[in-house]
């Protein structure tokens, strides 16, 4: 495996699947030879606060701060502020726990300071020890907004939390991705890496943001011999959360296969489960090679091992 | 005492001293006939929250939880999130507690829907069961700006909490007084109340804020015979605070009298401590009735009897 150690890794990340990707990356490659580029589209103002849930979920993650129930949010903490804000009938729905706060505090007084969400994030990581590069997709604004089936505009969090996904969805949309550019060394990044992966993430609400921003779906099409993606859909759902259910309500079937036809023009190489080793040809079929292999990271080793198993086979 | 009872009185207030004395207030009158009227010039934004520091001090007084060992913030208070901010090396000299940061977050919620601060500050004074009315003195901002001898400006806390008040001041300024309006009800309050009370809170930075504001000192003038104000400064100094080195470096004696000076035309009556009661003469000269007794209160009993002998006394 020495051969892989010091491979520079770009990984294009949602939140908790990301997180578990990059968990195990780390045991594989050098942690400083990665980097992450992560959504923001889930990004809020709530209290006044800027809120960077990706962000946050994988910082956390890599610090070994998060907390193992929920995965996301931060081990030991505390609710104090929730619960005074749950008192005067205020938003309480989308819950910041007293740790977190703090994160959220920082972030929004140093962009209140004039700092860019890039070098905020940078400070935070480093805060937190995490030596892989952490990098927001844009230091511009972008918001995934999904309109329901009955017309009403939802922000993202409003449709993921505090609706908890549970409406039909009939259009997604990233506003401001027409003019937002990427952040520093985003494309750079993925330019020089010698292999860039799509996490399992959601592709519709955790990849498509990232891929709308000027640049970033050009270049790895200039890469594409060198993007795997993994799939985030499992005999024809997500692990967690509502992919294969919007999937479908946007017209796609809910297989690997589907995603792997969003994917086709910037990707080489499509990597799939076991349990999904049916769907091997058509992805083929799409022009990508297809690897199979046990997808599911229910642990840090099991999640070294899927990136073992991957960048090994394409790497030699 | 019945008399008392339901006399309406109006108190324009600063942080701790008010609050003290409206601890004993409605100890001697009905809550309900009780409206403070609150310096909002101490407000500030941090981390993108608006913090409103003597109307948080009031209310939390008036709700039995404010923290008894500093007199401002909560009790049972936990500090998880400034731990954060401290460890990402943010600005952590303005403690915010993690109780505390939950109001910070409602105000700050509610402000970007368009509600005004006075509205914001009923619903957090109604959730506490607080039934003094609580008024801030303007829904505008207005900020108190202190310049040092060096000719440097900076916002109040800056001032006050983060140097300690422990820098010399050549001059005290109200921004945006000149477009403030008084919120709503508060020159009615004054015009009609039986008693408006001036609490002993620092004349220069926590009461003129509130005069500065269109139409308020007017209405006090309109009222003089029936406005009594208690000085803050006893024997020369504050209890607590800056007021005596500040009345000093602003070119002021540091005693009630000149307390009295910076009053005496919209006051009828001023109430000195009793240690002060050589200064009566001069308090007379300029115009106004001396009321001299006990000022230091203590606890809430000998608040009450403060209360109780001044409004006897003008009353009867």
């Amino acid at each position: 495996m020495t051969e892989l150690t010091n491979k520079r890794i770009v990984v294009l990340c949602g939140g908790v699947g990301a997180a578990k990707l990059l968990r195990g990356l780390i045991k594989v490659v050098d942690p400083k030879s990665v980097t992450a580029i992560v959504n923001t589209g889930d990004d809020l103002s709530m209290h006044g606060l800027h809120i960077s849930p990706d962000l946050d979920t994988i910082i956390y993650t890599l610090a070994n701060e998060i907390n193992p129930d929920t995965g996301w949010g931060l081990k030991d903490e505390g609710w104090k502020a929730m619960d005074m804000v749950a008192k005067y009938g205020g938003i309480d729905w989308f819950r910041l726990g007293d740790r977190d706060l703090g994160t959220h505090l920082f972030r929004t007084q140093k962009l209140s300071e004039g700092s860019t969400l890039s070098e905020i994030t940078h400070e935070i990581a480093t805060k937190w020890g995490v030596a892989v590069r952490v990098i927001p997709m844009s230091d511009d604004p972008v918001r995934t907004i999904v309109t329901t089936v009955g017309g009403e505009e939802l922000n993202f969090q409003d449709y993921f939390v505090r609706l908890s996904h549970d409406v039909e969805i009939a259009n997604i949309r990233f506003e401001g991705h027409e003019t937002a550019q990427p952040a520093s060394d985003v494309i750079s990044e993925i330019l020089t890496a010698d292999i860039v992966l799509i996490a399992p993430s959601n592709p519709l609400v955790s990849i498509a943001p990232i891929l709308s921003i000027s640049g970033i779906e050009d270049a790895l099409r200039k890469r594409s011999e060198n993007v795997i993606a993994i799939s985030g859909i499992i005999n024809g759902k997500a692990l967690k959360g509502p992919a294969g259910r919007l999937l479908n309500e946007l017209g796609y079937e809910a297989s690997a296969t589907a995603v792997a036809e969003i994917y086709k023009n910037f990707v080489g190489t499509f990597v799939i489960d076991d349990v999904d080793r049916s769907e091997c040809k058509r992805i083929q079929e799409l022009g990508l090679r297809c690897m199979i292999t046990d997808t599911v990271m229910t642990d840090g080793a099991k999640s070294a091992d899927l990136c073992r198993t991957v960048l090994s086979e394409i790497i030699n």
